[in-house]
């Protein structure tokens, strides 16, 4: 029982480059299966992030970087312009491939630029993705540990938490970080349909630090509010605007208004906190899946035949009803946030 | 496409008592099966009641007095001493299976009473008792076209309805009679973890009255709302109590919250309106089901494994997040139905 037991804690324990493969671990069989799927191709990454076989804003971005090594990999024999063209093609699909995440576009443009530079350099471009992407993760690493260690700040003894989707790394750190501090805390996990990122990823993880986790569906949120039984809301986001919005797994938003309703505060894991270019909720593109997949629950149907599904992944939440955004930096009103970063933090 | 191929929209459709037998619709196969069940004793009923084969307050109740009756039979050769005690342990047996839905106490208790009148005055009881619940069946199809009227009234053309769980056969009447005012509207059924009635009973209901019918999962309501794709919120419940709060199916509570801070109206289908006994929220025995049923979807397991779950079944909104509450009688306020009951139609 501990950290060390919560594989899902470190992205690097989840996704590898390794003999010219990526490797992930499969989200969608975890935690039952510990299956690792191996992509030679930029393609087979690009389709492996879309059907979900990892997720969370970071590590969707790493694994498209790893994505794109493996193209500038292929593409090494070709000529100037036209191992250009091919990367910055291989670039554009992996960048396509889930819009609402903040770090997705940036650090696969960052690569993109990398191998080119690296090529008029006379280095080796997939190397030198793969490199400076394992020392972006294990930064990744270390800013996850520091947004849960000021998290945990915000957290009481006795605390009951109602998280939703898996909120990553940060989450883990903020509970093991409370429990050294001697605070005992319960954990509510909402499964998170239609992928069941709470029931299996959230409850499996935490579960592992020894802390007593109950699985809830995703419509009991404001009733365990009014049954006394939560003090805080915990989630991540896959983005903070510079005006203090958030977008999170859809059903964020439905249970922040429950939250303010009943005056519990939503604590926001913001990693890095908000990104300088986006400024309002309205810059954030709103991903909508495939509505078939609101139809089926683990492969097995669950929607009456013939009727129609709808699936936006994302809800953007209002700074209105966000309590604080903890990052690797510290604790931050939402109505501060973007003046700090941009006064304190930019360049 | 019409009322008629809605084959929900009655109880008669769905329960009978036949040559001995009570015969159910098999609500857990619905709409992809149309199996019916087939119980030859009062404990088998009971036990299909708990197992959800049938749900909603007023079919569970009349599916219980039917399992009165096949004990009647049962017992009809004891004598009156032993016979009162047989069929009030059936009735206790029966009226123990579900504790929040509004008609299940009073009405199996009924039941009992007319069985032991009966066979006082020398007639059959398990028939008076089969006679008196089709009587009331018919009578429950009456009220229940009749609040689906009134509430009609309150849909405008062009409104987008969020539901949630199977409200009964009020919605269908209810959306019946808008499209024959000319009022074309849409609908989203949320999924209704963890059995799935808005996803297959109501989807499938609502698609049988030709009106465009959307499932979304039990997240998406509140994002739906800031969509502006949702004007009304629309639910049957299992209790009214006087003082206007209502019990329905957990995640009710949580989308009347997001509702109102929406300003989204919330109407709720009630039908006969309150009990004179069920005074106050804390009258309401909420049900507590069996933790493991949340860690499932249709038989296969959602939950990490070693995982608890908690399952309360229902949850009450308070008379502050209603809009209206509309009965057989009519619309009426929540803060003025419990007062209207007792010095209009009490007794």
């Amino acid at each position: 029982m501990g950290l060390e037991d919560a594989v899902l804690i470190r992205t690097s324990n989840t996704l590898k480059y390794e003999d010219n493969y990526v490797l992930m671990l499969d989200r969608r069989r975890f935690p039952e299966q510990e299956l690792w799927q191996r992509y030679s191709g930029y393609e087979e990454v690009a389709t492996a992030i879309e059907d979900m076989v990892i997720q969370g804003a970071g590590s969707v971005a790493f694994a498209a970087c790893f994505g794109l090594a493996l193209a500038a990999r292929r593409y090494s024999s070709q000529g100037d312009g036209e191992f250009e063209a091919s990367i910055t093609k291989a670039a554009e699909r992996l960048k396509a491939t889930r819009p609402t995440g903040e770090y997705l576009v940036p650090l696969v443009e960052k690569m993109r630029r990398l191998a080119l530079k690296a090529r008029a350099e006379g280095m080796d471009p997939a190397q030198a993705i793969v490199a400076e992407t394992e020392q972006l993760m294990e930064k990744d690493d270390e800013l996850t540990r520091k947004c849960g260690y000021h998290a945990a700040y915000l957290i009481a003894g006795g605390d009951g938490i109602l998280t939703h989707c898996y909120p990553g790394g940060a989450l883990l750190y903020m509970l093991d970080y409370a429990m050294r501090q001697g605070k005992q805390v319960k954990v509510y996990c909402s499964e998170t349909r239609p992928y069941l990122q709470g029931a299996r990823l959230t409850a499996a993880s935490v579960q592992k630090l020894g802390i007593p986790t109950t699985i809830v569906t995703d419509n009991m949120g404001a009733l365990l509010m009014a049954q006394g039984k939560i003090q805080k809301f915990v989630t991540a986001c896959d983005r903070v605007t510079m005006d203090g919005h958030i977008a999170n797994k859809v059903g964020t938003y439905q249970y922040a208004i429950c939250a303010n309703y009943h005056r519990i505060p939503f604590i926001v894991l913001g990693y890095d906190g908000p990104q300088t270019n986006t400024l309002r909720a309205k810059d954030i593109e709103i991903e909508e899946r495939n509505p078939e997949e609101v139809l089926y629950c683990r492969g097995v149907r669950t929607g009456a035949p013939g009727v129609d599904g709808y699936y936006p992944a994302f809800d953007i939440t209002p700074p209105t009803l966000i309590g604080a955004i903890v990052t690797d930096r510290g604790i931050f009103s939402p109505l501060e946030i973007g003046r700090v970063y941009a006064d304190r933090f930019s360049g």
